[in-house]
């Protein structure tokens, strides 16, 4: 006889099926699909949605639910047992997801299908208009999805909690407050400071980058007979369960960091996936749900690791080998780290990028509320831009059109970002204490420590545990912005030349 | 008010997107999928499958099957609209269906996907003991399958009949004994005859080969924004929903024909897929059901136009471009239609490639019946190849390793692919009477009106009539033999300078 914890592992674990089904599809969409692919893709995904909502959803689910509970209170499972950390996990999602009215929640991902591909032509043509009424589309989608909730303090809260479980606007507007009071100062410090960045641009070969990003990403642990890297716009990583992790990233012949840096990021977020424990597979513990810890996974690797002095020596004698041009260790720390305030998310530095994520929050949240029109976007888009960083956006594939997000209803997922750079700079300073030497071991191109550590520490758990839990038992504290700021103020001393 | 017709339509419209899930799972496995992905990708495709055949075979579907038909005699649909249609193959499926258990559907998929992974590492080590595990699990579960059935008169024809829906063995014994004894002495004819066949090998580099097939693909009507062209060990075509075709070659730096027959062959597939009727997308009509008249198209590209006479004149000259290597015309046109007893079914000649399916469809039968245990399989095989052929196997891979299908749990396929060799005879007979210059249309790589006369005849009505219900539509009689053959006399009479 089948116990009822059995039955809840079974019923979540097709639903996990379905979840990567779709993944897949979602992949192929950005990496493969042919254009006219689209109109049927996004009907598919809509049953996918509509078939899994309704199978979670369904009392079944709260019965066994309610039954495994019991069962493990019979049988004294402890607290931290998996089986009842799936319990926990599920019956906070289902209580949420059962709100939801299936049709509402097939509507959000054909439109979200539909909105991808909208975009991706909208963004190559500059055309703002051409992708205003699939933004709207999400956005009303968004609004009817909040006011299925009750428990949510504000309607942005909804949203979020669905990329940081439990995290509140209110909490986020206070560290993201502290962050920005951190980064102008720092901004402005070095605004004025001169560090060459020439050596990063010019004529770069792919075939010669794809060499470079080969070995490193071997480095991190990319193993051939399971990951993928492929070329996308808007570079992803997708874990299609244990065995098969895909990552992408983008080319530019003419600045090598877009492809390297890319490929290191999403390696990162690659590593957490392939590192979860196998005993999770098919099981919703094994399906990371902080996408605040999932980003601290990718910047970590790119920012902390790979732009930090250690490996550009790694890095510099290898593009000097690969490129034939005569590059330094330090010239290439200092020209990947140089802070120049930029239209491009993704490209900015790790200074100002901060203040790119506290735009769209604050962007989302006007939107979300109704309390900013669609069409009047762009220009609150542009005045923040002018505001924050200086800058005046002329064309909006620079500006209100770079980010594939909006268009694929991930309305609520930007501060996960800038989490993911908190919580990157809390592991960082704690793993340094703890691997005393590890950056003689990156010097040395051994990454491997460091990615046993996070293994044991992050990956390997899943979502096992919260945000605030994990960050207890790993870091021993709270979220806190300070040690991402004392991170950034000693870089940008060695940047720079300069005590900041 | 939704009619009980618009209810049923709407379900299977689900179901549709759910078996182009299942399709799009499968191209990636066979050619994205890194190894280790395997594992989770067969319990994947096994959920699928197991959500489908449970939703499809409920009994909701037989009332609004009933539904629907009652409606429809009421307002006195046509028998011949794609409502009726609807029904009657919808109805003929689901009477199939709902006899197998929806475990062994689920059970049959995920063995299936276990099974080619498998099959891959086999044939590339030419390691059949590696693979006898699977054959024999897929057959045990092909023998459950064939058990849940009580209306067949043999075992075979249970298996036969999902590939070619109301066809018998017997019936395909008669026209296989036909076609055996047309071939035999055609082949006996031809042997002693000398034809060379240099120019198709040599050193053909990939680049090239991939410019002369974009350039015959283009012809045939690929269409960039709704195809996609990539690499496998074994060629297919998927149909992944109108927009969305993708196909697969096999590149052989050594053997011209290889990719380019190949390419044609999966593009004749496509060309089905891609020319069902718009109104017909997310339904089971808008999916053809019948192998062997989707074989007749591959094959009539492949053969009747790719290796015809006038195509060999428009491929000349572009290979001697190309390739750097002067070809005539009628040098090409005798080198790919030489007979050559050769191992490989899908490198076989024209008159050859009957024998190699009639002897996969004797030893289905054998197995089925469990009168030929796996392990005396190869002895079996080879022994009908020195019979058939006249030729000594000596490594698995060029004998009964050398095919996907098995693996797959396809067994009862292989005989459509004869039958579609009869069909695309006729079919050929028929359009040439009806076209009547089509040979200088070719000859000018001109192949629209072909496209266009089989888009109207066949494509466009996916599955709304069986196939001898199209045959009788398209060439007024029954499925026949007689004009394969004399358009393969026709053929070596040419190639070979003598009367046949």
């Amino acid at each position: 006889m089948t116990t009822q914890t059995q039955q809840l592992r079974e019923r979540l674990a097709e639903l996990e099926d379905l979840r990567l089904a779709a993944g897949l599809l979602n992949w192929d969409q950005h990496t493969m699909m042919p254009p006219k692919g689209g109109e049927q893709r996004a009907e598919t995904l809509a049953t996918l949605e509509k078939i899994s909502h309704d199978r979670f959803v369904a009392a079944e689910t709260g019965r066994l639910l309610d039954g495994a509970a019991a069962e493990q209170e019979r049988t004294g499972a402890a607290a931290d047992s998996d089986d009842a950390l799936l319990v926990r996990l599920v019956r906070r999602r289902w209580e949420k997801s059962r709100r939801v009215p299936t049709e509402l929640a097939a509507d959000i991902a054909r439109a979200a299908s539909l909105g991808q591909d909208a975009w991706a032509v909208a963004r190559r043509e500059r055309d703002w208009e051409a992708f205003v009424p699939y933004l709207e589309r999400n956005l009303e989608l968004a609004r009817r999805y909040v006011a299925c909730f009750e428990n949510f303090d504000a309607p942005y809260d909804a949203l979020l909690d669905d990329y940081e479980p439990e995290l509140e606007s209110a909490e986020v507007a206070r560290l993201f407050g502290e962050l920005k009071d951190g980064l102008v100062p720092l901004i402005a410090a070095v605004r004025e400071l001169d560090s060459d960045r020439e050596c990063v641009f010019g004529s770069f070969p792919i075939e010669a980058q794809r060499r470079l990003v080969d070995e490193v990403l071997q480095r991190m642990g990319f193993d051939r007979a399971g990951w993928r890297l492929d070329e996308t716009v808007h570079p992803f990583a997708s874990g299609l369960g244990r065995g098969d992790v895909r990552i992408t990233t983008r080319w530019d012949e003419s600045y090598l960091p877009a492809g390297l840096y890319g490929a290191m990021h999403e390696c990162g977020h690659g590593l957490y996936e392939a590192g979860i424990a196998p005993e999770l597979q098919r099981s919703p513990l094994g399906h990371p749900e902080s996408l605040g810890m999932h980003e601290s996974q990718s910047r970590l690797w790119e920012n902390m690791v790979g732009r930090g002095r250690a490996f550009c020596g790694v890095l510099a004698p290898r593009i000097t080998e690969l490129f034939g041009r005569e590059v330094e260790a330090e010239e290439l720390f200092r020209a990947v780290n140089r802070v120049v305030p930029s239209f491009i998310r993704v490209e900015a530095d790790e200074v100002t990028y901060g203040l790119h994520i506290v735009l769209r929050f604050e962007l989302e949240q006007l939107l979300i509320e109704d309390r900013l029109p669609v069409r009047e976007l762009p220009d609150a888009w542009n005045a923040r831009m002018h505001d924050y960083l200086g800058l005046e956006v002329t064309d909006p594939a620079d500006g209100v059109l770079q980010d594939v997000h909006w268009s694929a209803a991930l309305i609520g997922y930007f501060p996960t970002y800038a989490l993911g750079n908190m919580i990157a700079g809390q592991l960082w300073h704690q793993v340094q204490s703890e691997i005393p030497d590890l950056e003689l071991q990156i010097a040395a191109g051994e990454l491997g420590q460091l990615r046993d550590w996070l293994g044991e520490k992050v990956h390997r758990h899943g979502s096992r545990f919260r945000t605030r839990e994990l960050l207890a038992r790993v870091v021993s504290g709270p979220l806190e912005v300070g040690p991402f700021l004392r991170y950034l103020e000693t870089k940008l001393s060695g940047v720079y030349g300069v005590a900041l």
